[in-house]
C-alpha cells in the first residue's frame, strides 16, 4: 500500500485516487434501452442471447424453481437469512415517519402526507457479485414502507439459473416476483416495462458500470437510489489497535473489486509496518487474492496523521462509505464525523458485522457522494404530498399579498385567481 | 379545450400529452459542462457572452447590489415577502427530523444520525420566469437543514443586472452568495466548481431544458432535487363549483409556459361549455394570452367522468404536479389521492396560495412524477448516516451468522474479519 503522511504530502495528492479506465458505455446503452423501449420482451430475448449469451424460454422465475432453490439451500443458511431479515426489519421499522397537519385558528388547514411507492424493481447483479445479503438489504425497506409490488430482476447463469441463495433470500424477503434478465436491458425493462415486466416507479440496487449508466439514463421516468460505484472502507486507527484485524478488514474491502478502495488513516507511525507484513501474509491465503492485490496496490493507502482530529478531518474530505473508528475512544468521535455512508465504532466491529447482519443497510453511497447521498432506507420507498385547504375568509385575508406577488411576477392569471373569489370581474 | 369522455373514450387516448418538439440539447450541454469543468471562470465569462450575449465584469452579486436592489422594491412588496417567509418556515419547520438510537441489552449500540449537507446551490431562471418565490421555496427549507453555505445562480438582463426583485427575495431567505450566471454553463459551474464559484453538494431549482439536461448529466457527481418539465394542474370539479374560477385557474397554470398542462376532470356535462366560454372571455384581457392560449390548446384537456371516483382514478394515472378538489366534501376525497405532488382542497383554496403564500412548497413533481418524487422539503437539504457498535460478546456471538453468510457469498476476506477477531488464525 502506498504511504502518505501529512507532514510531507501534500492534500490534494493524498486524497487523489486512480480509476482504472472505464470505456464509454454511454452508447451502447443508449441502443439497449432504445430497444428495449421499442419491442419488450423480444428485445430482451435477444439481448440476453447477445450480451449474457444465455437462450432463456421465460422471463419469470416460477413458484417451482423458488421452492426448488429453497430446498437447495442449507437449512442454517435460511435459518442466518431468516435472523438477518429480523434484525434489519428491528433497525429499519425505526426509520418510519408519520405525516402531519397543522389546524390554524383561522381554519385554514395543511398538512405532508407519507405514502409507499406503488412498484418497485430491485436489481440483483450475478456472477461473483451474487449476494443474497443485497436481496434483503434492498428489499425489506420497501416492505416496511408499504410498497405493494416489489419485483426483482437478476442474470442467470449460463445455463439460465439464478443461484439458489439469491432466490432463497427473495423469497425470505417477500419478493413478489423475480425476472431472469440483468444489465442494461433489465433495467431498461423496469423503467419502460415490457408484456412481461411491468414498469415500477424507482430502481434500487447496485450494478456494474452498465447498470449504473442505465440507472442514471432512466433516472427521471422513474427514480433511482443513487449511482453506486466500487465500495470502499476507511480506517481510523489509534494504538490501541489490532494490525491483524485492521489488514483483515483493509482486504475484506478489497477482495470485492479490483477498483474497491481500503485506506487507513492512522496516528501511529509503527503501525503502518506491522499492517503491510499482515497484509502481505493474510494475501498470500486468500482465494480472492488476485482482485483484493489489484485493489490494495492501485487504490490502497496509508495516511499517517499527527492526530485523531487531522485523522477526521481527511475522512470527512474522503466522505468513506464505510468509515472504522478503530480506536479506544469512538464514541468520541463520533461527532466528528460530517460525511460517511455507515460508521462502525471500536475494535469489535468490524465492517462485515453490517454487511450482513447487524441491522443497518449495506447499501451506501460510494465514491465520496456520502456527502449527500444516505444509507438506503424507508424513506427511499415513500413519497410525500402537501395539501392546503383555506376557507372563504382566510383566502380574503391573504388575498392582497397574494395577488401583489403574482403581479410582482407578471403572472396577472394568476393574480385573477384570486380575484375572482373576490368577486371582481375577471 | 379538447374534450374526453370515460364512456366514449379509450383511457389511453385521454392520458396521452402532445409534447411539442425539443431539439436534442445533450451535445451542446456535454460541451458547456467539459468546457465549465477545464477552464473555470474563464469559460464562464465566454459562455455568457457567447450564449446570454452579456459582457459581466464580475460573477458575484456584490452587497450594494443586494442594497441597491432592496431599495428598489417597495416596502409593501418586502413586507409581503417578509410574512410568506414566515408561512414557509412554519410549515417546513414541521418537516425537520431527528436521529434514532437503540441500545440493547447485550451492548451494542447502533442508530441513524442526520445532518445537515454543507453547501448548496440554488438555481433560480432569469427571464419571464423570474420568479421571487422561487427564491423563498429553494432557499428556505435548506436554511431549516442547517445547510452552512447557500449560494444562488441566475442569469441576467442584457445589462448585467438580475432583477431587484429576486435580489431582495435571496437577501430575506438568507442566501450567502448569489452569481450572475445561469444555463447548463452555470449547473457546470455548481457541479465542478470554478476560482469564484465553488462546487457545491446538491443543486436545487427549476430551469430550461438545457438546465434540465445540464442536472440530469452532472448527477451523481452532486445529487440534484429532480428533473422538472413543464408545470400541470389538474381540477376535479362536482356541480357546487363555479366555472369563472375554475377557468381562471386553469389558465393561471397555463399562462406559465405554451407547454404547461391544465386538465379538468368533472361529473358535469353542464360544466363543459360554461368553463369553455368563460375560458374565452378571460383569454380575450389575459396579458400573457399568446401562452395561455398555446398552452390550452395543445395540452388543455376537460374529461367528463361518471363519478367522482373515477375522477381520482384518472387523477392518480396523471399524477398531478397540483390537484384541486373543487367539490363539496373535498376532505372526503384526500384518502383517495395516491399521486399528486400538492392537494388544493375546495373551492376558497386556488392553486396560487399555495404558489406564493400558505407555506407548502411550490417546487413540486412534474410530468407525471408524482409517482416517485416529493414536494421540495427539508429532506432534501439533510443526509442520514448509521452508525454500530458491538462489545466483544456481542461481536462473539453474531460471529458464526456473519461467517455463514460470507462463505455463502465466497468472500472468505469476510469471514476472516471475524475470525481473527476470534483469535483465529488469518
Amino acid at each position: 500500500m502506498r504511504v502518505y503522511s501529512t507532514e510531507k504530502d501534500q492534500l490534494t495528492a493524498i486524497l487523489s485516487r486512480s480509476y482504472s479506465e472505464t470505456a464509454d458505455v454511454s452508447a451502447v446503452v443508449t441502443k439497449i434501452i432504445a430497444r428495449v423501449q421499442k419491442d419488450g420482451d423480444q428485445a430482451l430475448y435477444q439481448l440476453i442471447e447477445e450480451i449474457d449469451q444465455v437462450t432463456l424460454s421465460s422471463l419469470a422465475v416460477t413458484e417451482a424453481e423458488i421452492e426448488a432453490a429453497k430446498s437447495a439451500v442449507s437449512t442454517e443458511l435460511l435459518e442466518v437469512m431468516t435472523q438477518a431479515k429480523e434484525n434489519i426489519l428491528a433497525f429499519h421499522k425505526k426509520q418510519v415517519r408519520q405525516g402531519f397537519v397543522s389546524t390554524e385558528p383561522n381554519g385554514v388547514v395543511m398538512g405532508q402526507r407519507i405514502s409507499p411507492l406503488a412498484r418497485v424493481g430491485v436489481y440483483v447483479p450475478g456472477g461473483t457479485a451474487a449476494y443474497p445479503s443485497t436481496v434483503l438489504m434492498d428489499v425489506l425497506p420497501a416492505k416496511i414502507a408499504g410498497v405493494k409490488k416489489i419485483v426483482m430482476i437478476t442474470p442467470t447463469d449460463h445455463e439460465g439459473n439464478v443461484p439458489a441463495a439469491i432466490l432463497a433470500a427473495a423469497s425470505i424477503a417477500g419478493v413478489d416476483n423475480v425476472y431472469k434478465v440483468g444489465g442494461a436491458h433489465g433495467v431498461a425493462a423496469l423503467a419502460y416495462g415490457t408484456e412481461t415486466i411491468p414498469k415500477v416507479d424507482k430502481i434500487v440496487g447496485p450494478g456494474n458500470i452498465y447498470v449504473a449508466t442505465a440507472k442514471k439514463m432512466v433516472y427521471g421516468e422513474v427514480d433511482i437510489d443513487m449511482i453506486a460505484g466500487p465500495s470502499d472502507v476507511l480506517i481510523v486507527a489509534d494504538h490501541t489497535v489490532n494490525p491483524r484485524w485492521v489488514a483483515a478488514d483493509l482486504l475484506a474491502q478489497a477482495e470485492h473489486d479490483k477498483l474497491a478502495q481500503a485506506i487507513l488513516v492512522t496516528t501511529e507511525e509503527d503501525l503502518i509496518d506491522d499492517v503491510q507484513a499482515e497484509i502481505a501474509q493474510q494475501l498470500a491465503t486468500l482465494p480472492r487474492r488476485a482482485i483484493a492485490e489489484a485493489a490494495i496496490e492501485t487504490n490502497g493507502k496509508i495516511i499517517l496523521v499527527k492526530d485523531l482530529a487531522e485523522g477526521l478531518s481527511i475522512a470527512n474530505q474522503i466522505a468513506p462509505e464505510h468509515l472504522e473508528l478503530a480506536v479506544a475512544e469512538p464514541f468520541a468521535l463520533l461527532g466528528k464525523v460530517e460525511n460517511a455512508g455507515s460508521v462502525f465504532l471500536g475494535h469489535h466491529t468490524p465492517e462485515v458485522l453490517g454487511d450482513y447482519f447487524a441491522g443497518p443497510n449495506h447499501t451506501l453511497p460510494t465514491e465520496g457522494t456520502a456527502r449527500f447521498y444516505s444509507p438506503l432506507s424507508v424513506d427511499d420507498f415513500v413519497k410525500k404530498s402537501s395539501y392546503l385547504y383555506y376557507t372563504e375568509e382566510a383566502m380574503r385575508e391573504a388575498a392582497h399579498a397574494v395577488e401583489l406577488f403574482a403581479e410582482t411576477e407578471e403572472l396577472m392569471g394568476h393574480a385573477r385567481s384570486m380575484k375572482v373569489r373576490r368577486g371582481e370581474e375577471a
